[in-house]
């Protein structure tokens, strides 16, 4: 029964995921030993190390989880909405939650300013959610919502530096509850404008 | 002839400034040892911690040093500007550039992460840059050049945010070179607008 045993394979790499996903968000990627990816996902390394060959490809596939998911709310409902579901979630949070994916980014942006291997590995990643944020942008400049005295790639390049800016914030677990307006002001900056003055 | 004891300390104090920044910034905080500071200074660590109570100490009034330049060029030319020359400097700088200011900068956040200790002790220190950006917005909209259908407290917020932004991208050692139109959109977001749609 191939069928079973593949759904069972998927099943057992997403529990991996998930238990790894809080337990790099708990202790960085440093502090995530195996002892304690085995506690998080509740298997023996044996059963970890069948799907991912190591540490290190178990964190990419979980930050290229989160680029996939941050991509197809950016598909859906852009990159201004990403950044309100990371405000709108509390600090710690547990499972599949922003906060998690705040984790993951975290683990990434520390890794990219120090670690040029990995930088070079996540690169074409990266690129997925600016081709995304991009491709959403000009569906809105079709549709008549964008303003369109503004290169659609500076527009994104503008929302990616806020977003960073955000996760940066967050991380250095200054007060957020003052940044809604924020970024009403970001999602009206990038949308025509019909006001007059 | 207590007057030239005091500038003799000053232009010591400041040589011990101007060569920590530059091993700060090029080691990291934990990597800029005490031998390393001496030969960056030309000190000794007697003379060093003379001055200065610890390494702590020493890097405290550095990045206390680094808000009170940026906040002289906020109030004279506003925060974007700041951003601007962060922008125009390459990286590994020397000496009394913004690449410099960039390398303490980045310090501050890494241990802003890391450090509740030290999150106390900067909070005040980097409310300054925020009370001379606001100050500065409060007389650009006397001035009417500023935008008047959003509180300034938001577009402080704002531009400290997409500040925070860059500061994390040019550390991760993104390209920057195609940044210069997304700081005139931030610079034009502040700004009364006279466009029409």
């Amino acid at each position: 029964m191939p069928r079973v045993s593949q759904d069972h394979l998927d099943a057992r790499r997403r529990q991996i995921l998930d238990g790894a996903r809080s337990c790099f968000a708990r202790h960085g990627y440093e502090g995530a030993t195996v002892r304690r990816l085995e506690e998080a996902t509740g298997l023996s390394r044996g059963a970890i190390f069948h799907h991912f060959r190591d540490k290190e490809s178990l964190f990419l596939a979980l930050a290229e989880d989160d680029v996939l998911r941050m991509t197809e709310v950016v598909a859906q409902q852009g990159l201004v909405q990403v950044m309100r579901e990371l405000l709108s979630t509390p600090a710690g949070g547990d499972g599949d939650s922003p906060a998690d994916w705040l984790g993951t980014r975290l683990e990434v942006s520390r890794r990219l300013r120090t670690d040029p291997e990995f930088r070079a590995r996540w690169a074409e990643r990266s690129e997925q959610l600016t081709i995304a944020t991009r491709e959403r942008l000009l569906r809105q400049r079709q549709a008549g919502n964008l303003r369109d005295d503004v290169d659609v790639t500076v527009l994104t390049a503008f929302l990616e530096l806020v977003l960073e800016g955000l996760v940066s914030h967050l991380a250095m677990g200054l007060p957020a509850d003052d940044l809604d307006p924020v970024l009403d002001l970001v999602e009206e900056t990038v949308r025509r404008h019909r006001r007059t003055t």
